[in-house]
């Protein structure tokens, strides 16, 4: 007499008592439960058992349960009867350094309800992940900086429940990816081993946490779920991006890059994953040229150099341009190679930059927008420094595939799909990428943008079993491959700094003698 | 490296973090105590997580830890340096109706390092069950009597550590044993079905509780074991009587009986356990006989009439006699009927008991203590209605014996041991209780008193791992024999309401024909 959804609510109807029969309402609940989940044990929290008696007879002993795993160990986490219209919600949460993202989903039927999205309050401490950890430093640090995230969190669940017609009473489950830093400051665990040798976490495996003990304001029995990590600098959102990819369940060889202040890359398939991160510079994030930014309104995502050498700029919602993302950056680099405007080197082509190259204080710059056509008033440019950060950026980068892919002893052809994850991987247009050797010159169909895979996989987790006990196991079945910056990996960063490298027959596609010819 | 304790405390010695091995703090602690335990699973709860960097760092990564299962998961519950001098406690708890006994536990070592008792406070609302459950029946009231008992232990654990030199912080373990009452009321649960039909508890096996989520003032993560219950009128302290008398584990087949407004009773081996429970009158207990009261000083323990029909009499530490208690009461039921005061049916024989027999409002009474010696200046007698109490409850006792001994097919004869619980078990003259009929006729080798067998179970569970496991197997392996008072129930209570039966045959050593000769 039991129905499973696809999700985490069951619908269980249980036999009521008699004198034959007088076994405990929990206990003649729990069977039920036991039964469809097929397992020894469910537990059920003492608040829970508080009002059992009236609702099991109120209800006429049909109920709704939500019943989640905290590795592998079921929890009855929450009980409505069966007429109620109330939805049973859950939130799903991409905690970026940056950027946190809500999505409101019915844990009945794994629809998302609703979306909502808000700066992470921490940037007030300080926009660097860094500058946070330090201020945690201290137990007072500490409790400040976690109060402003879990109070971001309940003002922004509050707006995203009410615009929704959804009770907060009514969330019964958090899925949190986010990584081990922000995890950490989200747990108010002390972060401060994590930047400091040998880098070691509080923890890699959280158990669920009620929501009540983080002071989040939902229902009191929720279960907070938090995607565990790898590592310091391998963390949850990356295992969420793993569910999300489906690379785990392939038989083909896959890779997925997610691209921030480090890289972060998984390798693997079916059978095996390795990992491995490192510093690809901040220049892919649009953190280190002064006009660089993270994409929003106004900022340059795509750039054309017109054979003529014009430069037609495409903005965020072509609104006038005050910034440039990574993307932007990107294409910018592919551009100016591709219309010989900087060589092979990276340096600037003073006969083809022509009037928009200028110099001050022995920098050179080219000027993408004057000063009277821009945003903010002032001049858009890119200096010699950018671009050679840049290029060392996309070194390190092309030198971090390259030797997780060598250490697993294949080559970049026997990639079936190569995902990337986050904004950047949705803005990113893989030509560009691949002409100026960033990543490997595979066919673009190969390249595939996942968008927020963070909060995808979190969403994954909150819509199907399936996907959360997936977790445990990718997290337990990566090999971290510590990157360890050596002659070799130095010999091939050197080799990696050049447009679109030292070897061109790496990058076929990209018709370096027509460049050459051009110049 | 590390050492295992024989109860819940392991001494570990934890690798310290390299960069050739930064696993996290709480997943290096976590494995280690994997690997001893032998499970795949430990849950470790935010608050120790938050301390747990520094704590390693500090003890050099040696430490105590306090761990304990809840129904087969691991928790760890507590950490202490292997430095500190400080005990890691734990107490048992015998939640009787009337009194409640306390016993602090060195967890590392097992010994018992000190006791107390109080009044169980929810007196106050009513000596009886039925009152406090009636009282229970809104949520005001359930939260008063509730808290009744939560106080009563914050006031004397307290009092209990302090005066043994234990920080209730160091308190990290409790184990409660008591009816499936009394446990409700602790819990905070709504008692009111286990006394209306169909006679359903809210919880048979609940799972362990977070101290300070029941206001229990020792560490905030201590946890709380509580025995299950087979049923509402089949409690937690039966269950660990069981564990205390070991019947559970013997090849011989075994019974076990505690004894109080009903009678309670275990019969099996260690590849079955039967059960039931019956109404064996509240004479017993010394609850019903104007005079009767629960064995405390001053009150009549044991009786002997004197060929010449004095009546001798003794009380608890030899203070003047102000009542009688149940084990008193057998012992003077056995001496009335062999000194030919009463007949075969529980009648005064008036010329037997001459100038002690009174009658007032057409009942007769015997004296046992008159007005100018008894501690309260009234007489003390015990009336016709009084004995025709305690014979229905003997022989109620005798019948519940004989329907479970019947339902498994064997006789008294095949009972290697005959446990008697409780205080009860402590007073009781089996010699009296054979005479009177209410015990079958075994030799008095056979009868052994339990003492606190609440308290003892609870100890064990403390203890012993093993003991904690058999809990759970012992609760669902036993078969709880619903007593239907049928006509085959009452025709054997009707022939058991003789002293000591109809047939006193089945009473061999109770040398009837002589008491016959003499009267």
């Amino acid at each position: 007499m039991t129905e499973k959804s696809p999700g985490w609510v069951l619908t269980v109807k249980v036999s009521p008592p008699s004198l034959n029969d007088n076994t405990a309402d929990a206990d003649r609940l729990i069977n039920e439960l036991k039964s469809v989940l097929k397992t020894d044990y469910i537990d059920i929290d003492l608040s829970l058992l508080k009002n059992l008696p009236w609702r099991l007879r109120k209800w006429d002993y049909q109920v709704r349960c939500v019943c989640f795993k905290d590795r592998n160990r079921w929890k009855l986490v929450g009980l409505k009867g069966i007429n109620d219209a109330v939805i049973c919600a859950g939130i799903a949460i991409d905690l970026g350094t940056t950027r946190v993202v809500l999505r409101l989903i019915n844990l009945e039927t794994g629809e998302a309800i609703n979306e909502s999205a808000f700066d992470n309050p921490q940037i007030v401490i300080g926009p660097d992940i860094l500058e946070r950890i330090h201020f945690a430093d201290d137990e007072s640090g500490l409790y400040k900086i976690n109060r402003l995230i879990i109070d971001g969190f309940n003002e922004n669940i509050t707006g995203l429940c009410g615009k929704s017609g959804v009770n907060i009473q009514d969330v019964f489950l958090l899925a949190v990816s986010g990584n081990t830093s922000m995890t950490h400051l989200f747990l108010g665990l002390p972060p401060n081993h994590i930047i400091r040798e040998p880098y070691i976490p509080v923890v890699n495996t959280p158990n669920t946490v009620l929501a009540k003990d983080l002071g989040i304001a939902i229902n009191d029995n929720a279960r907070i779920f938090i995607f565990p990590n790898v590592g310091s600098y391998f963390g949850g959102d990356l295992i969420s991006g793993i569910i999300f990819s489906k690379l785990y369940q392939q038989e083909d060889i896959s890779i997925l890059v997610d691209v921030g202040t480090n890289a972060e890359v998984v390798l693997g398939n079916k059978d095996w994953l390795v990992a491995c991160a490192g510093a690809a510079g901040p220049a892919l994030e649009g953190g280190v040229s002064k006009i660089g930014m993270t994409a929003k309104p106004g900022v340059i995502d795509r750039i054309v150099i017109e054979p003529e050498l014009d430069i037609d700029l495409h903005t965020i919602d072509d609104l006038p341009p005050k910034g440039i993302c990574g993307s932007g950056m990107i294409d910018m680099m592919a551009q100016l190679f591709l219309s010989g405007m900087v060589d092979i080197r990276g340096k600037f082509v003073a006969p083809k930059c022509r009037e928009r190259l200028k110099e001050s204080d022995g920098i050179r710059r080219i000027v993408l927008v004057p000063s009277d056509a821009s945003a903010t008033g002032k001049e858009l440019s890119i200096s010699q420094v950018d671009i050679d950060s840049l290029i060392r950026s996309k070194a390190a980068m092309y030198t971090i595939l390259e030797t997780i892919v060598r250490y697993v002893g294949i080559t970049f052809d026997n990639l079936s799909m190569f995902y990337i994850a986050g904004t950047f991987g949705s803005f990113i247009n893989p030509r560009s990428a691949i002409t100026i050797g960033m990543i490997p010159d595979l066919s673009e169909e190969t390249y595939h943008s996942l968008g927020n895979s963070s909060l995808g996989g979190a969403t994954m987790v909150l819509t199907s079993q399936e996907a959360l006990d997936a977790v445990e196991k990718i997290r337990d079945r990566i090999t971290y491959l510590e990157l360890n910056v050596n002659q070799e990996f130095m010999n091939r960063f050197s080799a990696a700094k050049f447009l679109p490298h030292t070897n061109p027959s790496l990058f076929p596609s990209v018709n370096i003698e027509s460049i050459e010819k051009s110049n």
